[in-house]
């Protein structure tokens, strides 16, 4: 059985869990590297993964007799079929937070289950770990997203659209990796001041301020970098918000090790902004992996630990609403006794 | 309020529900136009949006007065908020399927829910059917689709490859619309007999098949067309196929109006291939519109029938493991005598 599938039925075991159902496509892709509609299903007589005729010659061939997952046709499958998929168990434990009430319902008729037990994000929590070949992965994303920057900045000319900036991001990713992470942001001007920005037909004009948050997937593992820099010279009160955002960006990256609070580095940065008149309105950062955004969260309302191996955002932003935003981003990898930032591009002033 | 909010309210009413929460993505947008992260509530009092500081901004200038839907940041809501938004209601409505089990149970316990009732996709229901700016945003798609078509049958030449053919499409798309409705499919050789296939660097080759399966977006509506077409002249058994599968697709377009059993059609052509011994291994079609899969489904496991004004698909496809597949598909408007192709690009054998 492949290491990851070993590790889950060691879990189960110790929770009690006779089977387990997992629902989550990002769990089903970390356990079996299938990515595919469907849902795996831990007994303990076999692994099944069950799907539909659009993806059976697909996962046949992602599997290999290592895996000892066999696959079954969703409509192959009979009334007694799921019925003894988990026949003499007591426990079966399933994704509360990924299947839906209807889901749920009709799981517990169909599979006959007699305790339905809420795993609380099991496998997420073993994900946010990373083995060496899930970093080799999100150094390899890393570091083409640092080309894709260098590259970026110097493409960027006054007249350009954000959208234009953005596809040419998006390009460059396509050619070189499995594609944008998630949904490049350019925002110039007072577009920057939404955190959440799609870009506009709005053309950069001297004098902006633009925002550019990017990332791209190597074998699924994502990366995440913001950078914020200026056509001509930034104003005065650009200068200090700027200042203000990278100055907490790098106290946070010194607060990043094992042990580090999450809620406690998060109200820290919250404390001096609100010291020189700002808000944190958003997280200070996020785990990243297989998904964009993944536990651990870096916020104010969540107290985890930091631990060796997790890979994370530290991304503090400062928004004025009209008139312009700074956000600066790296993608870090913690360690016992400090953190080693996998995006390394320029942080002070970039000026085009 | 905005004409669907009012319809909601209306329903709500006829199903005595005081209250609803609606957490479906689609649906938010298509009652309110947001697309954003958040849940729409409907109170006996007033309607509400709840999203976080990402969004607050963007939500106002989406919003009109017309709408009546004031906006919260969720990290404003009290306990004391929570528990007045329901007070001295008996029945309040979820989306069964668009809410998690673990949601659920939170939002009993946060909200006080009474009666926390089942709605059985009304909305989803509601937006099968058509009005006139969804159809004329449909009909921009399709047409944008056919002209999309014509350029890349232009453009493909041997030895290019899928993920090329794919990007050209992508951003024929991006330049003139919101962009794909999915994953655009450029799927040659021995890859078309995948269903489901993800463009690759397969070169392009005299003697393929191709199977293009392309849609995007205007105002949000998706539209989607299948065509499958021959490098150099098809063989005997490409050719026998191919008619089998636009004879079916044919047949089903001459079923397609009001009152037509989405069940009975598919059996029908289920049935011709089997005769000629292949296989209907996915539905024949489903509806098309804020999403690019959307009830009602076409298949033989559900038995919809066919109503004015919804948008469907006709795509029977056949796939021979290992060698070639063939799928036909076309975007269409129910009327009550018939069917109207809003997708037209040419179906019999076209040859590059």
């Amino acid at each position: 059985m492949n290491l990851k599938l070993q590790w889950l039925k060691n879990k189960m075991l110790s929770l009690n869990l006779q089977g387990m159902i997992i629902s989550n496509p990002t769990n089903i892709k970390y356990l079996t590297n299938i990515e595919a509609e469907g849902t795996l299903i831990i007994t303990p007589k076999e692994n099944i993964y069950i799907t539909d005729g659009r993806y059976i010659e697909y996962v046949h061939s992602i599997l290999t007799l290592f895996d000892e997952i066999i696959v079954y046709n969703v409509n192959d499958i009979s009334k007694e079929d799921y019925e003894n998929f988990f026949m003499f168990c007591e426990n079966i434990g399933f994704e509360e937070n990924y299947i839906s009430y209807a889901t749920y319902k009709e799981y517990i008729r169909k599979f006959k289950i007699n305790n339905f037990v809420e795993t609380e994000h099991i496998i997420e929590k073993q994900r946010m770990i990373k083995d060496e070949e899930e970093l080799s992965n999100i150094i390899k994303a890393c570091n083409i997203t640092d080309e894709c920057f260098k590259y970026i900045i110097s493409y960027i000319k006054p007249g350009m659209t954000e959208k234009q900036i953005a596809k040419e991001i998006d390009e460059y990713y396509t050619e070189r990796t499995d594609g944008i992470s998630f949904e490049t942001i350019v925002a110039s001007g007072e577009n920057s001041s939404k955190p959440h920005a799609v870009p506009s037909n709005r053309k950069i004009q001297n004098q902006d301020i633009i925002t550019i948050d990017m990332g791209c997937k190597v074998n699924g593992y994502c990366s995440d970098m913001t950078r914020t820099i200026f056509v001509g010279e930034p104003t005065e009160e650009m200068k200090k918000v700027y200042d203000l955002v990278l100055n907490n960006q790098k106290f946070a990256l010194d607060q990043y090790k094992e042990g580090c609070s999450t809620r406690q580095v998060t109200k820290l940065v919250e404390n001096d902004f609100k010291l020189n008149g700002h808000d944190l309105i958003h997280s200070l950062g996020h785990g990243v992996g297989l998904e964009i955004h993944e536990p651990p969260y870096i916020s104010y309302r969540n107290d985890a630990q930091l631990k060796e191996n997790m890979v994370v955002t530290d991304e503090p932003g400062i928004y004025i609403p009209g008139k312009f935003g700074v956000r600066i981003e790296d993608t870090v990898q913690i360690t016992k006794f400090g953190c080693i930032s996998l995006t390394k591009s320029e942080k002070n002033y970039i000026i085009i």
